[in-house]
């Protein structure tokens, strides 16, 4: 089955699995700079749309920077919140949705949408593929704090003109994720929106097409993907992809 | 360090810095059901904006729908050349850019972007985040199907009216990614673009900033960063990133 190990595989998967979008508890510990610099090579590693490399990483320490942004969040924020109603909107101002001002850092992600050039490989019919390769270096990134320990929080409630004002990004760069980085002390063992009852995680099942949407998968597939969504004990036995909930106390 | 020991955190750099864009030399054996299971468990684990959730997965194995694809691809492709000239034409034409036919299995990855209806949480000021969601769950995928021994291969020449036409998609959801994926015997040490001389891999070091475009990380970040530039092998001392090329023939 190739170079990885079954313990290397399931690594991979545990990684995937109990990765969470973190915005409290972040402990002040900062994070070394070498665990900062295999984060950063980690994200640089992804695939890009004609070897574009598109992304730049800015790193935000100083605490005034970080207010601005807080402010421009609380601002947008308030602003979504009329789009709700009653105790909807009640839900949605209770949430914690930042970690701006107590993680350890944050990190903005841009993309350079004119790097490479006006005829980058791979992008002549598909215009947004640098963002796409720059969300895939967010996922490296993210995944790989995951091992660390670190937990990384993506906040896009933000006008991002504002914020690319605040960040001085040159005309031809975009902000496309906001991170508030940090070490915690644990991993909510569910999404936080689902834990609260905002929504609820979608049957896989329900999301696989053959050949053309809506189309049925064979059934044999068709059974695993159901019985996925029966329970995440199931989901272990079939997968193997959460064995590590089991060994928890 | 948290619950993720030595072992388990160079498992998932490792599947992160030998992942490539694979477009050639796959393998005709089918991939079995409970490993597609697992990849696209693997994808839906991927955290979404305001747990939106809104990707879809339309494996295709149909031949026909292929051979439609890959005559997209051709058109595209001779179209995207002429936007080059002499050597750098021939080479572009030179370049293996899909696996279309070869490989055991396309997938379309796709983005619902009504889903969850007109006021997804974190969905105010940045409306695209959809799509960025929608491209963690495809590193998910892709990291997940490293692990496995398993290529994935992203065809972005495509065009997307087209293609969202031959799979029948609804109104409202867009193709984001068009993959080719299948077992391979190897994985090249670099990425394919670079090897061919395209285009270099950008030093990581001036990619980096501190506090706002243009801002120099701190002495001993920089000095890491770089380090990293220099080799692979220094890479390998200061991140431990690459052990496992030191361990290979």
């Amino acid at each position: 089955m190739g170079d990885f190990s079954e313990a290397e595989r399931t690594a991979v998967y545990k990684a995937i699995a109990l990765r969470r979008d973190i915005r409290r508890q972040f402990k002040p510990t900062p994070i070394p700079p070498e665990v900062i610099a295999r984060l950063l090579t980690a994200a640089h590693r992804a695939g890009s749309v004609g070897f574009m490399q598109p992304w730049d990483f800015i790193l935000i320490r100083d605490l005034q920077i970080r207010r601005q942004v807080l402010e421009s969040f609380l601002c947008e924020r308030d602003r979504a919140a009329h789009r709700y109603e009653g105790a909807h909107r009640e839900l949605f101002l209770s949430l914690k949705l930042e970690g701006i001002m107590e993680s350890a850092v944050n990190i903005c992600v841009t993309c350079d949408r004119s790097r490479g050039g006006p005829h980058v490989l791979g992008r002549s019919t598909m215009i947004d593929t640098d963002l796409y390769s720059t969300c895939c270096a967010i996922q490296n990134f993210w995944l790989a704090a995951r091992a660390e320990g670190i937990g990384v929080g993506w906040v896009s409630i933000l006008d991002p003109q504002a914020l690319a004002a605040l960040l001085a990004l040159p005309g031809s760069v975009v902000p496309v994720a906001y991170l508030c980085v940090g070490y915690v002390d644990a991993f909510p063992a569910e999404p936080e929106l689902q834990q609260v009852g905002w929504r609820r995680r979608l049957p896989l099942a329900e999301l696989v097409h053959l050949d053309r949407w809506g189309g049925r998968p064979d059934p044999e597939l068709a059974d695993l993907l159901e019985q996925l969504t029966q329970s995440s004990m199931v989901e272990n036995k079939i997968t193997g992809l959460c064995r590590w909930h089991e060994e928890r106390p």
